[in-house]
C-alpha cells in the first residue's frame, strides 16, 4: 500500500481487513511502497516518510502481527531498486506503454506530470517489488490484475533468458520448492528463478463514502479508521442516504442507503433487523439509524484507534518494528537477488 | 568503463593511461560498470564477473592504485541502481529520448534489441553513477560529454524540486564542502543536494587499430594491453602501413602511416629519428620498422604485463580489492543516498 497517511474505511475494508486473514493462512510480505509515493507525485511529496509511519501504525492497529508477517518499508530493502533495474535491461518500453493505467491516468490526472521514467516504469517496480518474495499469490483487487499479468511476463521472460542447467543430481539434492518448475529435457533439468505468481483476488465490499460515491481521499468523504467516537458520529449525520426518502413519514429502502451499506459491514443481526424494519416502515428516522450505525461502527473500530493511540505513542518502537522487519524481508530478498544477478552473470553463485 | 573482458591499447591511451595520472590530483573513484553491459546486450550478456575481473586485474596492472583511489564494481554498491530509480520519478522520458545516443546507437547497432527500458535510462544510470561521488569533474571523451550535461541538468532538476532551507547558523556550522552552493535570498540559505560537476575532456591520441582504422573490439583488429611479446610481434606484421609505399623502394610518411602513430606514443626520440629519416629515404622497411615499434610498444606493456600475470595468479586477492574498493565507496554513496532520501521526505535527517 502506498503512504497515503492515516487509512480510512475503504482502505481497510478493500485491503487490510482480508491482509489480517491471510496472515493466519499464508507466509506473508506487506511493505509500504514509499518509492511508488513518487511515481505520481515527485513534486509535492510531502513527509512520505512521516505518512509512512502512520501507514505502519493502522496497519498494526488492524491486527497485522509482526509475529506472524513480514511488514516492512519498500525503500529500506535496497533489493526493490536493484531488481528493478535488472528488470529494465530486457523490458520492451512498449510492455509498459500498454499497461492500461498508463494511459489511462494520464488522461484522468491531467494536473499532474505523469510523463516521467518513473510513472512509465511503476507497473515494472511492482513486478521486482512481488518477484523478489518469489510468491505464489499476489492478494490483490480487480484494478490490479493487469499488473500481476505483467509481472507473471516478466517472471516468464527472466527465465527463458536466464534458465540455468542443473544436473539431476543436483536437482535431486535441492528441497522441492528451491526447484522450481523444472523442465526435463534428456538428462538435463532446467532450472527457473522466479515463478509467475496468481493474483489472489479479495473480496472488496461496497464501501461508500459520506457522499454515497466510492471512498476515497480525493472526494474528501471519508471516515478514517482512527477517527475519534464523536467525529465519526459527526461524519455519518452528514451522511446521504435513500433519495427517495424525502420526509420522515416516507418509508425507505436500506439496499439503496449508504448507511444501510454501513449496517450490513459494522451492524449486528439484531440492530439490522430493527433497521429494515424502522426503515421500510418509516417506523424510524434517519438520524436515529445513523446513530446505530455509529455504534457499530466504533465497536468495531474501537480496538484498533486504541492500539494505535498505544502504537502513536512509541513512534520510536514502531520504526523498530519496521527496521525488523526490513532486515526479515532482506534475508528472503537479498538471496533472490543473488540468485538473478548469478543468472543473469553478473556474479558468480 | 564497462566490463569488456581484456583492454586492448584504445581502451588504454583513451581512458586508463589519463585516469593513473589523474590518481595523483585528486580523489577518484574508478568502477567497472557491470550494470551498463546489460543494457545493451541483455540477452547473451556472458560471464559478465569474470569479465569485470578481467578489466579490474588490467586496471590495477596499469597502475590505478588501490592505496591512492577507490576501484570498485558498480553492482556491488546498491546506492546505484537506488539513486537511479529515485532520478527516474522526476526525469521526462522525453528527456532520455533526446539523447543523442538513443536514437543513433539503435540506427547502428540494428542486430540488437536497444528498445528496452535500460537501454533508454542508461544516460540516467549514468548521472547516478556520477552525483553518488557529488564529483568536481567527470574524466571523458568528447563522446560523453552530451551524458555529462544531462547528469548536469538531472543534478539541477533535483535541487530545484527538493532544496531545503537551512539557517545561517546551521550553515555556519558547516565545513564549506559540505555547504554546496548555497544561495543567499534574505535570511536564509537554500542548500543544494549535488553538484553540476564538469567534464573533464581527456586526451585521446590516436591510435589506429592493425588495419587502421579506429581500434575496436568489434573490427577485430585490436592489440590487448597484455598479449605477450610475440603476438604482439607478429600482430604488428600484419598491420597496414603508408599506402603510398608500396614497394620497398617506395619512401614513405610516417605521419600518415598507422605503425608511425604506434611509434609517436611508444618508442624513444632516438627511435623516432631513425623511423623519420629511414621511411621517408626508403633505406629501412616495414618489416624492419615495424620491428621497432614492437620493442617500443612491448617495453612500455612490459611491467603492465608481469603486473597482470602475477594478479591473474590471485583471482583471490583481486576480488577482495574489489570488494574493499566497493566497501570505500559505499561509505561516500551511502550518506549521499540517505541526504537525497531526505530531501525527497522518503528518510528523516
Amino acid at each position: 500500500m502506498r503512504p497515503t497517511g492515516r487509512l480510512h474505511l475503504g482502505n481497510y475494508m478493500g485491503a487490510l481487513y482480508n491482509w489480517v486473514r491471510l496472515q493466519d493462512e499464508y507466509d506473508c510480505y506487506f511493505f509500504i511502497a514509499d518509492w511508488h509515493a513518487l511515481t505520481t507525485d515527485y513534486a509535492r511529496p510531502g513527509d512520505v516518510h512521516g505518512k509512512s509511519l502512520s501507514v505502519a501504525i493502522d496497519f498494526l492497529a488492524a491486527g497485522l502481527d509482526p509475529a506472524k508477517t513480514v511488514l516492512f518499508k519498500q525503500s529500506d530493502v535496497p533489493q526493490h531498486a536493484a531488481l528493478y533495474t535488472l528488470f529494465q535491461m530486457f523490458t520492451p518500453v512498449p510492455w509498459l506503454e500498454r499497461v492500461p493505467t498508463y494511459k489511462d491516468q494520464q488522461e484522468q490526472l491531467r494536473e499532474k506530470d505523469l510523463a516521467t521514467i518513473g510513472f512509465l516504469g511503476y507497473p515494472l517496480l511492482q513486478a521486482a517489488d512481488i518477484l523478489l518474495y518469489k510468491p505464489k499469490f499476489v492478494p490483490v483487487g480487480q484494478d490490479q490484475v493487469a499488473h500481476v499479468e505483467l509481472t507473471r511476463e516478466v517472471a516468464r521472460r527472466f527465465n527463458q533468458l536466464y534458465r540455468s542447467a542443473v544436473t539431476p543430481e543436483v536437482a535431486a539434492a535441492k528441497p522441492d520448492k528451491e526447484l522450481m518448475k523444472a523442465e526435463i529435457s534428456e538428462n538435463v533439468l532446467e532450472e527457473v528463478t522466479f515463478p509467475e505468481p496468481d493474483a489472489l483476488l479479495t473480496p472488496s465490499p461496497k464501501l461508500p463514502g459520506l457522499d454515497g460515491r466510492k471512498m476515497s481521499k480525493s472526494y474528501g468523504n471519508t471516515i478514517a479508521l482512527t477517527d475519534a467516537p464523536d467525529d465519526i458520529r459527526k461524519k455519518l449525520k452528514t451522511m446521504v442516504t435513500d433519495p427517495a426518502r424525502v420526509r420522515r413519514t416516507d418509508p425507505g429502502n436500506p439496499d439503496v442507503c449508504p448507511v444501510g451499506d454501513l449496517h450490513k459491514l459494522f451492524s449486528s443481526q439484531e440492530t439490522m433487523a430493527k433497521v429494515y424494519d424502522g426503515c421500510r416502515t418509516a417506523g424510524i428516522g434517519c438520524i436515529e439509524c445513523k446513530g446505530w450505525a455509529a455504534d457499530g461502527l466504533n465497536e468495531h473500530l474501537e480496538p484498533i484507534r486504541s492500539r494505535a493511540a498505544e502504537l502513536e505513542a512509541q513512534p520510536g518502537r514502531v520504526e523498530e518494528l519496521l527496521r525488523d522487519g526490513a532486515r526479515r524481508a532482506a534475508a528472503v530478498a537479498e538471496p533472490a537477488m543473488h540468485e538473478a544477478m548469478v543468472a543473469v552473470g553478473l556474479r558468480r553463485a
